[in-house]
This record gives C-alpha cells, structure tokens and sequence, in this order.
C-alpha cells in the first residue's frame, strides 16, 4: 500500500466510525465558508437541550450530578460522543473515535453505581479525551505518520490507567501534527485540524486536535503534551487553559513520543480545559493517584494545596518582548493591559528581561534536531511518506556527536542557573509573558514557538490562561514602520492581519518555580481576581 | 612543562603545605610494610589526649560542645588538620591543603560566638572534608589531571557555599582516580591513595581519599559523589557509612566532572561518615538549607523525617548474586548471617532476583562511554599525559550517535519500569546486597562496580553500611571448585586471598524507593538494631 492510501483507508474508517444518528444532517451542515462552527452546537439545533446542558457544565458539577445519581455516565459520555463527532465533522479534530467503547464502559460503571451506592473514583463516569500520542490497547497512536497506522497499541500509557482507575471514561482520541513537532495540527495521515472559532486560523499545535475539541465543546477535559509550547500554544488558539508542568509531576510514559529516547528536553503530560478549576482539579486528581509508584521518571511530591490570600501581593516580572520577536498587536495590548490590571490589584509588577532567551532558543533547535532528523525518517521511510514543508529543518538536520551533544547539556545548565540566579536577585514570584506572538493566526502561518519553548528548556511549570481580551480590528492595526528586530520578526509583523484574527482571544503565560505547580495555579486564580472586571 | 614535572612539583607543594609541627617526626614514622596505620592516632602519641577525644567525637556531640561554648573551633579545627595532615603522610588521601584558611575561619567564627552567643549555623566550627571536584574559590580541583592542576577554582560549587553558610570550617580537599571512573584512587598527578587499615588494600575509587581520611580519623563527615559506585565503593573498603541520594535531592551543581555534560546517568553529591547519625544529621541540614533554590538540578523536597517503630517488620529482596560476579567468601557470609538476623528480629526476607542487571549493565558501559573517551582525551592532551592502564575503555571507546544514545536511553527506560513493577509486584520495603564482591582487595584488583552502578542507572538511593562483620581468614576461605560464572568472576575469586583482606570490615548496600532518602535512613537504622547483638 501507498502512504497515500493507507491515509485514505484510514481516514475513511475513521468517518465510518461516527454513528449514523450522530452524522450532521446536509440541511444544517455549515458551508465550507462558514469560518466560526464553535456556535455549531447552540445554533444548529442538532443537540438536545439536556446535551447542551451536560456539554457546558464544568467537569466538577458533571462529577457531583454523577456521584448524587442525578446524570448517569451514559447520557453524558453519550452528549460527549455526539459532540465530539460534531467536531470532527467541521473541524477534522480527532484521530481515534471509540464511542462504542466509551458507551460500555459508562454502563458499567452506572451499573456498580447503582449496586454499590458508590463511586468508582474521583472521575467516575467523566468522559475524558486525550492527544493522539497516549496509548490505549487497541487502537492506534499514529502521531500523524502513515507508517504507524493501522498498528494499535498493546499496552496502555500509564496516564491511561490511572484516568481508567479514577473512573474516566475515554471516547476519543485528537489530532496532532507530523511527529507532533509542527506548531499546527496537520499531517499526511488525517490532514489539517482548523479553530472552531474561525476555520481559516490554525488550532495550534501539537495537542490541537484536542483544543479544537474543547473548544467546540466536545469535551471538558484533555489530555496533551507539551515539549516546546504544544499544550500552551494549541490552548492559545483556542482561548482554553492549560498547564504545562515541570518534568516528573504527571505520569508522561509509554506514551509515543516521535524522539523517542531524547531527554535533553522532557516532554510533559499536562491537561486543557475551558476553566482553571478544572486545570486544578485533574492535577490534583492525577498526583493523588501517586503516579511515581507505577512511572520511574515520576518524582514522589505529593500535591501540595496552596492557599493564597486574596489580598496578597505578588511580584511579577512581565517579559514584554523576547528580544527576538515582537509580539503582534493584540498581545502586545493584552498584556500592557493586564499588567495595568495587575497594579491597580496591588501587584508589583517589574520588567523582566530575555537575557538568556536566545541563547536558549539556539540550544532548543540543536537539542530537537540532534539525531540528524533520523528518528523522524525512520518513521517516515517504510510507507516512503514524504517530509512535509513543514518539517524541512528534520530532513536537512546533521546529526550531533554525543560529545557535541554534551557540550550543549553544558550551556543548557549554565543558562538555566543565570536563569535562577536571576529570579532570586530579583525576587520575583512569577514571571508573565505572552504565550505566542499571536492571537491564532491563518493556517500555515504559524512560525515561531519561541515563547514557550524556553521555559521547556528551564523546566519551569506554566500556565496559558486566556486574559479575557480578544482581538479588535478596529484597535489592533499592524503596527506602522515596525522596527524588524529580524527577518522572522518582520515576516510575522508582514503576515499579521488584524481582519484575519478578529475577535481571537488572547492568552498569556504565567512561569512558576520548577516543580512548583500548585503555588502556579493559586498565582493565576489570583491574576484571574485582578482580571474579573473585563 | 611535562606533565611529570606538573605532578612532582604539586605533589612537593601539597608536602610543604602541611606546617613543620605536623610533620610525623621519624621516630614515630611507620614503616613502609606496616599495613594497618588506622591505628597511628592512638599509639604513636603523635595526638594529645583531647586532640584524639575531639577526632573520635561524632559530629553532633562535637557540634553540642561548640554551641555550648565547650569547645572552640579552633581547637576542634586544629585537632582534625593535624590528623588529617598525618593521614596525607600515611596513605596519601589529601589533594589541597588550606588548613591556615581553616583556621582562619574557624577563628572567626568563635569571635562571632563569643560575641554574639549564637552559632552562625547548624554546622557552626566543624570541620568537614570534601572530595576534589568539589569547587572552592582558589584551590585547584583537578581530578587527578595533570592539566588541570594549578588552575585554582574562581566559583564554589553550591554544595560548598551551603556547607559554609551553615558554619562549616573547610580545610583541605581529597584525593580521586584520575576522571573519577576507577573503583580505585590513583591518579598520575598525585599517585595513589591507599586503605589506612591495610596499606596493601586499596581504598576504593573514586571517593577513596576521603574514606582514607574519615577512616583514619581525620574527619568525622566528608563529602563525596558517586556516578556508579564512587561513595558506597570506598565506604565498603574503609567500613564506614554513605548514602548515594536519588538525583536532585542533595546539590551538585558547578562541580567538577569528568565526562562533563554526561546526564544519562546523573552524577550524585553525598556524604561519607563513621556513624550513620552522622549521615543523618549532613543529609538533613543540607536538604533543610533548600538547596533546589540555587541548584537548577535540584528538586523541592524538603527533608520528611520518617519515624519508624522499632519492631515494624519490613519486607526485604535480599540480591544474593547479581549473576555476573559471585561475592568473595566472606561477603557472601555476611549477607547470609545478616539475612539470618533480620528473620531472627521478625522482618521478611525474600529473594532478589538480578533479572535486569547484566542488561543494565551492558547499557552503563555504553553510556559511560558514549563520547568515544573525547572528554578525557581532551584532559589528557594539553599536557601529554598518557591514559592510564585503568581507563583502556576510554582510549578505546567508539562514540555513538545521538540518535544510537536515544535508543539506549529507551532500553534504560524500559528496565527501569519493569525494575519498579517488580518491586510493586512483590510489595518488598528495599533491596539488600553486597556493595561489592569484595572486603577490600589488593591495590590493583578491584575489577568490578556492578553492584553499585545499576541503582545509579536506576536512580534509587542507597545507604552502604558495615554490617558488622569482618573477614576472618579461618573461615572465609577461598571458594573450592568454583563454578565460574564468566572470566571476570573466574578472576575475582582466583584473586581473591583470605589472608590478604584478614580483618577488613564487610558492607552491604540498602537500596530504597527513588527520591525517598528519609524513609531509607529509617530503614537502615531498623536494620543495624537487628545487627546489635554483633
């Protein structure tokens, strides 16, 4: 078989796979040119009130219904199910669809409520998705490769037991670019996941099926991963949060990876959802179930709730430019709006310099590309898949000797302890800073991961919370003789459309202490009080 | 200069750093063929009675005395610069010597007492030793390279400031195999460092100087590292206590390496004492002092002191054999007289099979040679000196490829994970076995770390304890009819001779869960209850 049809066969089971009844009907299926579908589910008419109702309740509320017997697993998973398929019909977000699977199991587990009187686990009976990379036996983990299809996994990531054991249920898995190494979601396998809230804009990527799932309303809480911003940078085209967090704390193994073996960088597990509270609460459901007993690459640091006072003061640095590109002008306004915010709360707020920024981002593309693109080729070569444009910095990698490489783990820890040293003269208790250059941006045109990535290289925990401002074309113009600090920077200020991008949601990032991740979200449910009066 | 007249000439400096007064007159000199000088302290009168009461103090007694005003730290820092000067004359464990720094120091600090009435510290006035990669402000830390002698340090390492913030008295630095990666310590640029209670035994490698020193009492708590054996090795051949701590849990940042920018298997800081009280109290200030704010390596844990009861049974996987290397005659009675007593005192004991380590093995010879011997051909070149015979492997490594170190990264991995479920699947407490094959041996004839290493590949800390018993040449004769496992056991038990290791202690390891020192400390100290009737 081809590499193009094995991506035919694959995406046609794939649509074969959505039930009949859940097939959006041709009298109300969106025009290809109807840009926001995210209305789809309140306009449409396709979904019941009661559906509507499941699929806009934080995932802590659906748990209470569940756990008092007053929803049953199965009508949520199934208004989860029915929604997903939606999304995948006007998105093309997800990679694995198992809903019959998911349907079994929330009887199940309506059965042993009714039996028992009591809950299976703390997400007993929530449906729960996840990125394409996280293996459940029986289906695949392609990670947009049309070598790895058709070739189901035979054992489950450990994050996948412990969501199964906490009672969730799983229904789907979602779309992530080639090797999940693109910032779009796009692949030779299943092709492009778009923004439901404009389908001329990219979800993000590499967990952007997932937030193009969320987005749309497919499901409270995912799963993704994050080595250089693809959990953060996805949740920013989207307007969804997430954290990702420092290496160690949530269960990240026998997941696909595409490096497979490359630790110079760890990727991370971390969720997405449409609230904070629910960021919070799948962390501190995950970290109860004390994953370094199962993960050897766990650390044992039990979650630790931070209270924080709501009149406290904290010192932020705010990182205004990383000196390499200028954010577009609905960040650049965000953020000088939010720090206005921020002071008017009683924060302090101080500027924070890039100082080590690009030396850090030189070391990130030599980390990443270290094996010569190899592990990408070999996964490429056996259906002769073609490199996509995308990944041309993979196909003309020179690999590394190990001793080169060792020098690079060097400068790495030289710029993380400048990096240190610097938060302590300073004393600052987070840093803020946008979490791309864009507020979304059309397909193809995302170029730089530069904002997220460094704090990958540091290890830090960071949150990407939507800070309630959106795009306004009548105030975000291009900026006028924009100064170009490089060819890549003047290339995203020349493709920046404020018409394109109009009404996108803008996010910023929040930089914690390694390892620190519940003293984060207690900073960023505090920024977000600053924040309420938007 | 050649690199033999770098070496004559730090050697006569290091010789004419140590005053006149120190200098052990003839008279009283030993003889080249007395073996044992741990006695030297008491019976050659060389020591006044308090200097020998002060030397074989533990650590928190002495520091009870300096915070009561009793003792001055310039007494006790005296006392223990002259024993160690004595050591360096005797066995040849010193590096650097800056016992007029010490001094100094510790005359300031009994001026900051006498004024003040408050210690500067939980370490206020004591004297603690360090191994020499660790890095202090003016004196060199070659590692045994003749190229990086006379290039004093311009930064301490982390661990250095901590000890000195905490009132710690520094006073001289101590011998390493050359790059730290022989289980002996002999080095061109110093020569070899030899066991104080047997001159004809090796004190192991690489933290050799510093077991020399604490073992002839010229310490009471030293500071070591261990990337594969480096503390437990020496504490085994000197009969004294050492943790090796999971990664991140004690600081060993802006140290010296030899294999620089190595992390596949992360090189460790620890400390080496007579008394695991001692071992105890080190662990515990430094994790108290928050090291992981400074040390971007360094994880947020603070030290959890973990009570146990005195009769809790515990559940042992005792390692009999790790099926490469038979442990000499009397290692293996000490483990079976050990096993005997744990059973006897109401603990489980069950076997342990080696299923993993000849694999993890393979993998850390791979790793630790992975450059292809670049990083110490590039200490070795600027000033001629020739490898050693020991580090064959070195000069003879091939390096890998990155994406070949991947792979070997994902066999790391995938040993680790099925070494964790067989420790869930058996529900054991810790593991028990030898340090290493050996009571000591023959300067020359330690052949073998693989006792020690795999648990650094597995990155699980582990206690290595005396246990009490020593080799008695009536009884530990050599194995008759030996059944050879391989060439290299065929040679440790054809070298193996009774009568040279007479009366060296035997140590075993202690191996506990990854990041839970505290809780294997407790472990260890339920254990040598058990013991106390030896």
């Amino acid at each position: 078989m081809t590499w193009e049809s094995i991506a035919a066969t694959k995406r046609q089971a794939l649509n074969d796979s959505i039930p009949a009844a859940w097939v959006i009907p041709a009298a109300i299926f969106p025009p290809e040119d109807q840009l926001d579908v995210a209305t789809f589910p309140q306009e449409s008419g396709f979904f019941t009130k009661h559906e509507l109702e499941i699929t806009s309740t934080p995932a802590s509320t659906i748990l209470s219904h569940l756990a008092s017997g007053s929803w049953t697993s199965e009508e949520v998973t199934k208004a989860f199910c029915k929604t997903a398929a939606a999304a995948k019909q006007l998105t093309n977000c997800l990679s694995e669809i198992f809903f019959d699977r998911a349907i079994t199991q929330a009887k199940e587990l309506d059965t042993y409520f009714q039996e028992t009187g009591k809950t299976k686990g703390p997400f007993h009976g929530l449906p729960i998705s996840m990125k394409d990379n996280f293996n459940l036996v029986g289906y695949d983990s392609a990670i947009g490769f049309t070598s790895l299809a058709n070739n189901p996994a035979t054992h489950n990531s450990i994050i996948v037991d412990l969501l199964l054991e906490a009672g969730a249920v799983l229904y789907c898995k979602t779309n992530v670019p080639t090797a999940m190494m693109i910032p779009e979601t796009v692949n030779n396998l299943l092709g492009r996941t778009v923004n439901p809230k404009n389908r001329n804009l990219t979800t993000g990527g590499s967990t952007g099926g997932e937030a193009a799932l969320i987005a749309f309303g497919g499901s409270r809480i995912g799963v993704g991963s994050d080595i250089g911003g693809s959990l953060r940078m996805p949740a920013a085209c989207t307007g969804l949060f997430t954290i990702r967090p420092s290496s160690g704390r949530f269960p990240n193994f026998q997941s696909r990876a595409c490096l497979e073996g490359q630790e110079s960088v760890n990727g991370v597990a971390g969720p997405m959802a449409k609230t904070l509270e629910e960021i919070v609460l799948w962390a501190s459901v995950i970290v109860s179930q004390k994953p370094w007993a199962r993960d050897p690459k766990c650390s044992p640091i039990p979650w630790r709730s931070v209270e924080m006072k709501s009149n406290k003061s904290l010192k932020i640095g705010v990182l205004w430019n990383d000196g390499f590109v200028t954010p577009t002008p609905p960040v650049a306004r965000a953020l000088k709006d939010t720090v206005e915010l921020l002071k008017t709360a009683g924060h302090e707020v101080i500027t924070w310099a890039p100082t080590e920024h690009m030396e850090m981002l030189g070391l990130l593309g030599r980390l990443f590309l270290a094996d010569g693109g190899k592990s990408v080729r070999k996964l490429l070569e056996p259906t002769g898949e073609p490199f996509r444009p995308e990944m041309k910095p993979y196909e003309e990698a020179k690999e590394l000797s190990v001793y080169d490489l060792w020098q690079v783990h060097l400068s790495r820890n030289t710029l993380c302890k400048s990096y240190l040293d610097r938060w302590n003269d300073t004393g600052i208790d987070a840093i803020l800073c946008p979490t791309t250059p864009y507020s979304s941006v059309e397909s193809g045109k995302f170029a730089y991961a530069g904002y997220t990535c460094v704090f990958n290289l540091l290890d830090y925990p960071v949150v990407s919370f939507p800070c309630g401002i959106k795009t306004d074309k009548a105030i975000d113009t291009a900026y006028v003789n924009h100064q170009a600090l490089n060819d890549m920077d003047a290339q995203i200020q020349n493709d920046y459309s404020a018409e394109a991008v109009h009404g996108m949601p803008v996010s910023l990032q929040l930089v914690g202490r390694k390892l620190e991740e519940e003293s984060l979200l207690a900073m960023t449910d505090l920024i977000l009080k600053a924040l309420e009066s938007r």
